[in-house]
């Protein structure tokens, strides 16, 4: 069984991901690809390292005959991509990158996003596509929405603890290094090659980035009290990968013993040995999450380094295994390629 | 049908990527893996991008079993090899990825690598691995003898032109930009983050390169004259990638042609429509080549610019199309991943 | 005795890197800054790094009042540096970092930039502003103008070469690789760091790059004949930095003994030994220019390798070491600050 | 007056970065340099970046007379320090660049170092250099200890809140970025270009890094209690700089008022409005150090970001820093130079 598959965006970083991963998935095609100011351009002009495939010309979403189409990957920016789901036929299988689905209330979307949600009903239908913690609702969700990657990122380290209530609530420091990829293939000053590279510095600190909504909504839902954490993002001269060091209060061997024993059969997420911590190179290029714990000289600190790649598993490969399970095809089907080193 | 895969050498770069790529092969297992200093480590520990695989720990070469194995990739540096596969079984298929065997006239690789050949018979023996033109005799061979990465670009970009007689033989300039993964995993301080990152600087420049003695041995052969390329390769800070600009008198339309003619064909080497050049960015990762052609505005003259991945088409990639030739498996089997961008 | 000086177009990285040499210069002051669409910003929002600096704000250049400045380097675009230079009083001594000064022939530079030039009677006045070439022609100029950093680095290489008549003139190969700071600080894809770091490409290759024709003028002007240069750049994943490989016919031994006569007296240019190579790393933010040169197997070939740090050398810090010689200051001072390694 | 200068192990980054900076020195010149191993070498050899100077040779410890000596920099591993400088002449005045003589506390020292201290009464006698803190006794001392580049940060961006006691004393958490060349030019796996450009990690996590000595003998100091911070340190893929991303509890206003209140005539120390984050890029190459404090959506907690050059006011600028003090000449000579961007 072959599925058809459409990627609309394709002409950004999530969308060229996709494609790199489903070009060699055994049950996928695609079958129409979108970038609207790009229509009528073959991948090959806007993606060079995607010339060896045989793939559809870039098309205008209006141009794409969706009957055929199975599964729906939408990598659009948050406020298009609200218009155009309304709009694709109600079969349609859907998987959105986007931040435009990930919180469930619409007050809080506004907060963070500075404007109305246009499709609240949408916005209540869609599932949160955290794989590991959401798995039976998006194997019979029609429409998915990925989260942000560093919000997996955090949420991979601390959902555990949080659910077995081993860790103070109300001290957690989620400070986060993240690849420049991450911000996409906008034209930005502070992404420039001659700006960025040698130097580091943080983004949307203080409270303000807006992956914190996806935190306080999934860790109060978890804790059943509302939890608020801090998180500092900084930005590296990096292209793939984020790493986040988690600052928690409670038992260091406890915390540990929580996350391994609740990734034990997880095929993606690797809990390392007690007081090992995980490199980004680790997981490059790959679905993988590595996860390491390790105390401190102080009792009752504990430290969590959790890495991941944020264009594979903290985007594309997440929505690709999304997707596997949306159409009843194995997880882990077209992820299991080893990470890229060096 | 599962073929057993021995590595011996696996605690280099090369030999890493070689497990990346067997980790997905459908018809390969890899049941040993050798690595003398390392011996009793378990990969992860030496390369923990590769903590998700279940993998054989590294052992001794003594410690191997041969009799199960049915083709042994041989990853040791090129003296070693030549001491190590003359005690290999006889009925065992080798592909080494060292310069042990990639000379055929044993004085001149006395003069190229400093010390008479240890086995002159296996390398009388051992086929030139470069698939494309050798693929006949290395289905047929049980020793083949990895090309330089270096080397094979230059091929690539000159062999059809030097048979086709297009272009003058005694006025051929590469000047190639290789990355630093090139050099392996070997600890010197001009391969430090801090000397290497952000400059770049010539090596071996002059004449000196021993990659030199491959272009030599089969630009003459192909020419059926003595060929002398001028050859300065140049270290960059980037990690996989080689990019070898070559500069040639002659007619650049014919020579555009004669290259899409001879690689029509090819899964893996593909040239570029007239007048575009390729990035090395475009194969990172990958078994791909491209290769592009352009003229000059001095009539006659046409610059030849082909790109590959060192780690990956310039060695292991290129092993692994060769052991699938050697074993009956189609050629391009577990080699059509996508490269990685960015 | 202390100048003062304007700076216009400060915002980009020529301007920057001015302003950086200026800040420890004994005898100028900085006494005007422009930037026209960001008048009215501090140079520590534009520029974080120079926040130490007490600066004047950004003005438009009609704001400035330039009755009371010395000197006035112009750091804009080409085309609108001939407009602005035509309007300031002609008392003004000026340093032009563009290329609208260049060439002196009007015909060439049309075919070079596309348009005809708009004040060919500057055009004819200007100084070509090769310090070690036109020294004392700049000493007494009004308006000089900077040369291409890629200019000056081949031109560093060839020059003495061409004169001495040691080399082929007619077989010059240049291939270039340069820095990404030397694209400035423009919103373009392929410089963004996830697009070009860990990789390189050419540019303009093929007899296209605008630079041909400084070489074409001063390299036919040395020789009394036409010279045609090949030229192919390379974008680098380096921020700073230009080396130029130069293949040529001659003796080497020749070659060396020309390029050590020529500069033995010269403050920033410095001949290494035969047969040693120079690191754009050895260079980065300094005004020196190192060359070196080996021989080759192949006998009449030799190879130059120039390098220098495309903002500096190439760029802003001649401009300086220009406008040294035209305020009758010793021309090496604010100078001679060391590289920075690592 | 000129002073003369002696650097003993001079052919490791913060030798080199000591000779970059004195090179421009106008009271300063080197008369002798040193380094075992490479004794006899030109400097020229060892770091061709400073080919343009007019230098010493390396020569052994034992073959410098000292006795024509101002001032001695002692850039060598901490334990080959306690040695060498128990030997050097008491007239002479020391600024150690390394971890011998930080720590005033002979347990403490052998608790974070793993050996006893070799010459606990010079360890009694050294003074430490944090300069902006120990100003006069600097101006007095012979013997000053540099302090850990980390350490230096640290203690930048929570010295005065902790004297202030406008923070939690029990609750602060320094997340620490770091560069490459802090590592010093030691020939280690991980410090490879193909092992470190692309990703990040952490060392030393868990309360294990050596400069918690430091954090413990200077906070307890200034608080008159205890104070144990927790700290993990992060290796970049970047040259130069460190990023402290601090977590304290307090006014987010008091904080920031009490950092610009303590470093308002700081020529170095630069604090940013409220609200606004350093860049590393800001200060490559310089004395500067940026902080930045910014608030927190939870109240009663604050983020303090500063930034350094490890290899400048993290070392060798802090280094000359003191030296100018110990030599009656003033604070800043040799150290107002621009950072280099990009």
């Amino acid at each position: 069984m072959t599925y058809q598959i459409a990627i609309l965006g394709a002409s950004g970083y999530t969308g060229a991901e996709l494609i790199r991963l489903i070009a060699t998935h055994p049950y996928m095609q695609i079958a129409a690809l979108s970038a609207d100011r790009k229509a009528g351009m073959a991948m090959a002009e806007v993606f060079p390292f995607l010339r060896h495939l045989d793939l559809p010309r870039l098309a205008k979403i209006e141009d794409i005959d969706f009957s055929t189409i199975d599964l729906c990957f939408c990598a659009l920016p948050h406020g298009t991509s609200q218009e155009v789901i309304d709009k694709l036929p109600r079969s349609l299988k859907i998987v959105d990158l986007s931040a435009g689905f990930r919180l469930r209330d619409a007050a809080v979307y506004e907060k963070w996003y500075g404007a109305p949600h246009v499709h609240p009903e949408l916005q209540a239908e869609a599932v949160y596509g955290l794989t590991e913690f959401y798995r039976d609702e998006i194997a019979k969700a029609r429409l998915v929405a990925g989260t942000g990657c560093n919000a997996a990122t955090g949420q991979f380290a601390l959902r555990p603890l949080i659910a077995a209530g081993v860790i103070d609530l109300d001290d957690i420091v989620i400070d986060l290094k993240a690849g420049v990829s991450g911000a996409g293939r906008s034209l930005k000053e502070n992404l420039l090659h001659a700006e960025l590279s040698g130097g580091t510095h943080t983004y949307s600190a203080g409270g303000k980035h807006r992956h914190l909504g996806e935190f306080d909504q999934e860790f109060s839902k978890v804790a059943g009290r509302p939890v608020l954490v801090q998180f500092t993002p900084h930005l590296l001269p990096m292209n793939r990968g984020i790493l986040a060091t988690v600052y928690v209060k409670g038992n260091p061997g406890q915390v540990h013993e929580t996350l391994r024993e609740a990734y034990r059969t997880e095929p993606f997420l690797r809990v390392l040995p007690f007081g090992q911590l995980p490199s980004t190179r680790d997981i490059a290029g790959s679905n993988y999450c590595h996860i390491g714990v390790t105390g401190d000289r102080v009792p009752g600190r504990a430290v969590v380094v959790a890495v991941l790649d944020n264009l594979n598993k903290g985007s594309s490969g997440q929505a690709l295994q999304n997707a596997n399970l949306m159409l009843g095809i194995e997880e882990t089907t077209g992820l299991m390629m080893a990470p890229i080193f060096p």
